[in-house]
């Protein structure tokens, strides 16, 4: 993608956003419509599915070609990745929104032919547009952003997942121990934030497709790695413990595997 | 203490803050002078000094009579709780200080023959002072606070510390899959403000004198709880395991050591 077709879409996308962010805010006072999904940590509200919707009739129409890949399942049923599709997280990190209205974020971004080419991640609550495109650059707002130092994991804080933290799956309270400190967000688009400007030297979790496809993009244009924990690249149709990190970080983070 | 006497000192301590919360923006984008206390984790910068120095010097000033204790040792070397005491925490969460440049906190507060008479916690980034007096109210910045919903455990997020959940302490892991989810912040101050805010039911941590006698007096003051794993009450001299937490989630919490 060159840097006016990306412009383009900026324009385009960012005012999407600024639409799903205005829709959150308005429901922030009143009683959410809240459903589970596979359980009773896996929820949904109605401002994640009128998101979804919208953002789904603006792709429609702006790029009516494109398959859609959406957390909320009313784009696409997608299969494969020829040719353009969109992958979209109308709001990520629901329980954070339901619970602390902080800590929560949008993504989405345009892969083509499997290859990520443009993304953008907003933090709601902290106003921090991470938008960009594979060979141009990532913007924080208005502000080209640095690629952050590539420190070890010994030198950085680590978000790591509650449930993986938990079940020690992958070796994980040994990272967090060679670390300078866990964490636990509870949203990936706010722990790939804490990376990307680096705050945090890795994220680790089992993600979904929505849940990195966006961040992947951005990270990489920053120099970052993500891959699986054994240094493989993450297919982005399918699940897996998902690596977010400085080249040094994720290269501890696979020797402690062995 | 009364409302006009908490008024007074509101006045002032709120002044001292905004002077320490500048002192600490001045050095943001300089490198920092960082020294290791106990370990690689726990650190100390010249900021954290600069500001209890100059917070010591103040509460001499204002209140001479008074024992200070303070987390650098600037103040006294305080062994009883008779008479006035000051607690304070000039630079809460000094690693994500230094590496994050979020999540930290300000806190000091005023004792009174061992009981909490007035405190102040300021969330620096996010803007966010609670302050208030036993018997008279907190206030969040101009607003005053309503007291959080008294949920169970399961009904609300956790916020545990890293080491304790890595070693699994006191059935913390336990703890954190019975509620809705763990998260890990990395300063007690900003912690116990998403416990006063309802954002989370509980918040449980090791923790030290200046790292829970502020938040104690304003929790307590919204109707919440705060006492070691056993349900007692916490010294403020001496360091332990303390849970601020919801009545019910407190009760939940303590359930389980059994």
């Amino acid at each position: 993608m060159d840097q006016s077709t990306f412009q383009q879409w900026d324009a385009q996308v960012t005012q999407w956003i600024d639409e799903a962010r205005e829709n959150i805010l308005a429901h922030f006072d009143e009683p959410l419509s809240i459903e589970e999904k596979s359980g009773r940590r896996d929820l949904v509200t109605q401002v994640d599915k009128e998101n979804e919707q919208r953002l789904v009739a603006h792709i429609r129409q702006a790029d009516p070609d494109a398959q859609i890949l959406g957390e909320e399942g009313l784009g696409d049923h997608v299969t494969e990745t020829d040719g353009r599709l969109w992958i979209l997280d109308p709001l990520d990190g629901t329980m954070n929104f339901i619970k602390q209205r902080d800590d929560f974020a949008i993504m989405m971004s345009l892969y083509i032919d499997g290859i990520g080419q443009a993304a953008w991640l907003y933090d709601v609550m902290g106003d921090r547009l991470f938008h960009g495109a594979k060979g141009i650059g990532v913007w924080l707002n208005d502000r080209l952003m640095a690629p952050p130092a590539n420190l070890p994991l010994s030198e950085g804080l680590a978000s790591l997942s509650g449930p993986l933290v938990r079940h020690d799956v992958d070796h994980m309270q040994a990272i967090g121990a060679a670390s300078l400190g866990m964490r636990i967000i509870g949203s990936a688009g706010i722990a790939f934030t804490k990376v990307l400007r680096g705050q945090q030297v890795c994220y680790i979790s089992y993600l979904r497709p929505w849940d990195f496809a966006t961040g992947k993009i951005l990270a990489e244009e920053l120099g970052l790695v993500v891959t699986t924990v054994d240094g493989q690249t993450p297919s982005v149709l399918s699940y897996s413990v998902v690596v977010v990190a400085t080249k040094q970080a994720q290269q501890d983070i696979i020797a402690m595997q062995a």
